[in-house]
């Protein structure tokens, strides 16, 4: 399935076929193409090169190591990511490894990050779910994630399956097609809400 | 000038090209790129399809307009930033719309959209240089952007120009190879600390 975006203006092929399914192929993701998508979040840009992103991974193949990420994941997410061939949490380190104080930037460039990801996700013919509902004192505690930092999103890496597979409302919105806000809703110039 | 990422793993182009310069050619972006860029911000993911993101955008055409802007980042930006073809200020809103509670997700969302314009920007031979040095309270008062939101990031849009038109401490920063921790560092199973 491919859900590519009506964009209102060109957009590269990535950026307008990314897509956040709920419904999972099975199939798994090749090592390559898994140290891939890391390497590209890596290459990501961050406020004074932090890199304040680290990632804890784990693939179906290994079936209790997968268990114990998905236990991670709130259970509304947990439904339909325990599909995915792929689970990692994004971590940001909150504060500089230099001085050790906050760093402002520090989920902004996570994100940055998955950004990276995501799109060479996408390059390879697979898609990535990202969600923010996780348990991130859960997650501390098994894994020993350091204090100073923490896990933020849930991602969810695999090729994009049938909604059949998903329960009623979220296959819903697998089939939905994809909206966003009209530019002139959200870039301005001059005063705010007035579009560029 | 190029500055190929030195990728441990292979990469997309526009990943392993992208690069944030501090020095700016003397050349427009067109309109038609810049509303492409916004359009592949756009198009991001973001919790619940809040998106979250807005801009603030100053072209060097409107000179005043372009000082406003500029005079929103902090002195040491301002230094390579007033020679960039664009400048914008990245929003987020805090709070959900439909219900006024906090998002969680904002900050990261806003990172999420500004990866889809950079890698926009990358496959249009455009550069994009991020910044958090900014002063938002300024910005509020300059652009009136309501309580609940916050811009939290400055971004320089061009094309990357000569480092000799820099200081000397940022033209050694262009002229320095791209460096980033290895995936050991940082890509996780099983427990922290533990390479994938």
């Amino acid at each position: 399935m491919i859900k590519q975006a009506k964009s209102e203006y060109p957009v590269q092929e990535i950026v307008a076929k990314r897509w956040s399914p709920y419904a999972f192929a099975n199939r798994d993701v090749s090592d390559d193409d898994l140290r891939s998508l890391f390497e590209a979040a890596r290459w990501a840009p961050s406020s004074y090169n932090e890199q304040p992103w680290s990632y804890i991974v784990a693939t179906r193949a290994q079936k209790s190591e997968f268990e114990r990420l998905l236990s991670c994941l709130l259970e509304g997410n947990q439904v339909w990511a325990k599909a995915a061939s792929v689970l990692a949490l994004g971590v940001a380190r909150l504060n500089f490894k230099r001085n050790g104080k906050p760093n402002k930037a520090a989920i902004h460039d996570l994100g940055l990050a998955a950004g990276g990801l995501l799109y060479e996700a996408t390059a390879r013919g697979l898609c990535v779910h990202q969600m923010i509902g996780i348990d991130p004192q859960r997650a501390r505690e098994l894994y020993k994630i350091p204090e100073g930092s923490e896990a933020v999103t849930g991602i969810a890496i695999g090729y994009a399956g049938a909604p059949d597979s998903l329960p009623e409302q979220l296959k819903q919105r697998d089939l939905a097609p994809r909206e966003r806000n009209p530019l002139r809703d959200f870039v301005f110039a001059g005063v705010w809400g007035d579009p560029l």
